[in-house]
């Protein structure tokens, strides 16, 4: 703000002009007392600059006894996982009243560094929300891993002043962090004071104690209350999550109501939400309504998607409330039960207008991500012995067992048969040449292969199929269109759904991608998949080697328990 | 904090070695969940390791079940105003558990300007307390008052990264900050996003709309529940105060209480409160011990006086609580009702052996701040008509009478009288040798004069009697003392109280001011001032031309409900 502005303002305020639009007639949710007060809110210029019935407006806006409350934020998300832009996600979640979002762009720093972390930055400046960025602080996710970029404190560092970067993304390398290696305290240190996000499951006693004194702020993995109240009781403030796959919602707000316990300390996040479930069924405003049907009071479910968040990250002076010289980021509520929206505003505009278009040039290396040599028939040979192990599915779950057991075989080497299919990992992002090549039990894709170069958090391409020739293809294919999902039967491209942009989102637009993700699905399921098994999700963590037990990457099978690569 | 730092607290908190210390057998104060739970807890180097009975320590404090709880912040306080230096003030406080203070140092600024802001910064650098500084928003506190110095936004510059300034202090003149003029601003926006402490009594409506849209975060000036309830709902954080002058927590509390609100918007702080009155009664502990007598439940009261007054300043990452990372200042309490403190450490370390020890060298420039011409006789004649202006004081209050009245004369000039004195305020910061004379009604000194260097906000000499020559006395013994208090009797100086730094403070040891405050306001009473005035204190802000109705200023007789220059 300048002065000619700050003037301009405080014109409005005192009433010596009107304001350019006045909200009148609603019942404002006041996020500060946790009452419901009758009265106007005065906006110009984007900022709330009175609150109070004397005042006038250029333009009123009626409310007609509906509730007005601040926009909510979404305390932690990775907006890479849509597969669609940042932009397009925004596009549908700001409608849900999500006016602000907490991002860390991991996903784009594993594939291109500090590129990727600009290309959110720079997809979000235009959007009716305010996007701000928390510095990825595990990549690669583990010292070993076959990522696009090493992304350092030295990296960070130009970040550090950035209006739009508050801290440290979430620190999962938890050994790291509590051993104060040194690597890692660089970066702790490096945001000293300020946010740093947590990603601590599970994690209790003394190490959880050394994992809060590095500085590590909040936790939005805790399932439950125990979890919970571990964690808070050290000063973490807790992100209730309720996204797509995880939902500790209603133990955590349960157990806050059951125990009376003031709510200054948590917030809502989504981590991961699909569109589809976006649109279904809501964003943050989903949690809202999930919270009060737990019991909690409205008022206070609101407090926790408003200003606790908007003070735990420092932003109360602007963000997360009704009061003169915030931003004039507002929902017009039908009622506190069901927080149905009745309209957004984001500095004062109504959202609803707003279409995310494409931005990122053509001729983008972001869109050439996706590189490596072609996959020679050998690479995918696996010898094996008389018991090998062997990654097995489990429907409904992203953890996998160790499995120790003969597989089929000819020559000494593995052929895919029955309940067994073959997985590989190709190192994608500096041709490299590695292959990792394993056996999977349960996923049961028949006739064809299945590729994709979503593969947390490495991103590089992994295949799973009964034949190696169809597994090179889709691998081919991944390498000719840069990146995405694939699926090849009998020797022919069946879907694609192409993600050019790193390798991990479209800008086609939702609908299209969700069209095409669609058929790929069902085909797989057609082909043998069990209906328990999500396919696309499965494939895009099979190469993440800090979920248990059993994980491939371009280096090989990957006990995670024993943190150790095991031999076929 | 440095690696080496880190990895020593982090080998402590993961258990690998023994804490240096483990205070064991306590019941805690958690005020992040509200709970208190008996467990122990380890630290390290100043720092808090570990909560858990799983901690061992070279040196284990046995608690037997007392209480401990994080330190007490004090959330405003002018350091200046005890008479003593900051040290001194903080040994006595500090004993009472307030081991953080957030400083206002206008006082020392109207005077001496950056240096008497880097005094303060230097006098408490060595405390066993954190002292942290808001830059004076209103030095001076009018334009157009004679003080030492201006300190403007420019001056303020240099400031705002010292790792002990954390943003603007009490912003007084809220008219220049509703109108947003530009130096009033440009101390408003040099400080954009970051704490502003406000002074707004009263201010009520659009004007304090246009207040908080300045950015201004705070409110220490709230006297009713009206108030209260009207700033908080406009964002502003309350600080509830309980000095030695003003008393608002018992209609505050009680008012929180009565309507259930969440306590998160509210602090406590002392603003201006007396050696005598913290050895009598205690400081931030005796605010805590009066809000749980008033109905507040003892966590909440202590959440007041801790986590809520670090977040608001945005110092919860190392104060206000009780957990891993955050500075070992600890409370250990006999009980949660009467809040006897038992002892208080800083950074793990006992404070009860600190004793302020004078810093500041004899030869330092801030010792001879009193620069006036000596008065001339004739400067301090009074011409009256047949009606005249007159300051007329009232007992209990420092608010004044503008009163309208025949005054004795002879010869045309005033000739002090019964219950009528003379007043006259010096310049003496630029030797400019103005002189503004008034008449004073209800002081009631007989036979001598009183003079003073303490005089808010700009700290001239101020002088009342009922003859010049004891005026002239008291006036000339100041200058070549270099401030203080005196009191002139019958030709001879009776009491003097040197306050040789600045015209402030003394280094001579608190018993030794308070012993010569108390014989010199003994005698002012036995000189005829009635007992329920204050004399010294009254003296000391009979200058301040912000408090109605009429004020008397080297310029002459101000009155501060027209806000102009009158006549005598």
């Amino acid at each position: 703000m300048n002065l000619e502005q700050f003037q301009t303002l405080a014109r409005a305020a005192r009433g010596d002009v009107p304001a350019q639009c006045v909200f009148r007639g609603g019942r404002v949710v006041n996020v500060f007392t946790g009452e419901v007060i009758e009265t106007a809110v005065a906006v110009t210029d984007g900022t709330i600059v009175g609150v109070g019935d004397q005042y006038v407006g250029e333009t009123e806006i009626a409310l007609d006894g509906a509730y007005l409350c601040p926009g909510f934020l979404d305390a932690h998300l990775h907006l890479e996982s849509t597969m669609v832009t940042p932009a397009e996600l925004i596009e549908q979640a700001v409608r849900c009243g999500t006016t602000t979002y907490l991002v860390d762009p991991h996903e784009a720093a594993n594939v291109c560094g500090a590129d990727g972390i600009d290309y959110i930055l720079e997809e979000t400046a235009g959007v009716p929300a305010n996007v701000y960025v928390m510095m990825p602080s595990c990549v690669p996710a583990l010292p070993f891993e076959d990522n696009g970029c090493t992304f350092d404190a030295a990296q960070m560092r130009r970040y550090r002043n950035h209006p739009r970067v508050l801290g440290l993304g979430e620190v999962m390398d938890y050994t790291a962090t509590i051993n104060a290696e040194p690597a890692m305290a660089e970066k702790l240190l490096l945001f000293d004071g300020r946010p740093k996000d947590g990603h601590a499951p599970m994690l209790t006693g003394r190490p959880l104690n050394a994992y809060v004194l590095a500085g590590v702020t909040n936790d939005h993995e805790c399932a439950s209350p125990e979890e919970v109240w571990e964690k808070r009781r050290l000063g973490m403030h807790i992100h209730v999550r309720e996204g797509s796959a995880a939902r500790n919602l209603e133990d955590i707000v349960r157990s806050i109501v059951r125990e009376k316990r003031p709510t200054d300390g948590f917030s809502f996040c989504t981590d991961d939400k699909h569109i589809e479930d976006i649109r279904r069924e809501g964003h943050i405003d989903h949690c809202v309504r999930r919270a009060i049907a737990c019991g909690l009071a409205p008022v206070e479910a609101i407090r926790m998607a408003t200003i606790h968040t908007a003070r735990h990250y420092g932003l109360h002076h602007r963000l997360g409330g009704i009061a003169p010289g915030m931003q004039a980021d507002l929902l017009v509520l039908d009622d506190l039960e069901t927080v149905r929206i009745r309209a957004v505003y984001h500095r004062g505009a109504p959202v609803s207008g707003f279409r995310a278009q494409p931005k990122l040039p053509q001729d983008s290396p972001l869109r050439r991500t996706v590189h490596c040599q072609p996959v020679r028939p050998e690479q995918l040979a696996l010898p094996v012995g008389a018991c090998s192990s062997v990654i097995r599915v489990i429907p409904g779950q992203l953890v996998t067992q160790h499995m120790r057991c003969a597989l089929p075989q000819r020559d000494g080497l593995f052929v895919p048969q029955g309940e067994f299919s073959k997985v590989a990992v190709i190192e994608r992002h500096r041709a490299t040449g590695k292959v990792g090549v394993g056996a999977v039990a349960g996923f049961c894709l028949h006739g064809g292969a299945i590729a994709s170069s979503v593969a947390h958090d490495s991103h590089n391409l992994s295949v799973i199929g009964d034949n190696d020739a169809d597994m090179l293809l889709a691998v081919q294919h991944l390498r000719d269109i840069g990146g995405g999902y694939t699926l090849v039967s009998g020797g022919k491209i069946a879907h694609t759904v192409p993600l050019p942009i790193m390798g991990l989102m479209s800008d086609a637009g939702f609908d299209r991608v969700q069209a095409a993700l669609s058929a790929m699905i069902a085909q797989t399921h057609a082909m043998g998949v069990p209906d328990g098994i999500s396919p696309l999700t499965l494939l895009s963590f099979l190469a993440l080697p800090v979920i248990p037990s059993l994980r491939i990457t371009p280096r090989g099978l990957f006990d995670v328990e024993q943190m150790r690569f095991v031999a076929p």
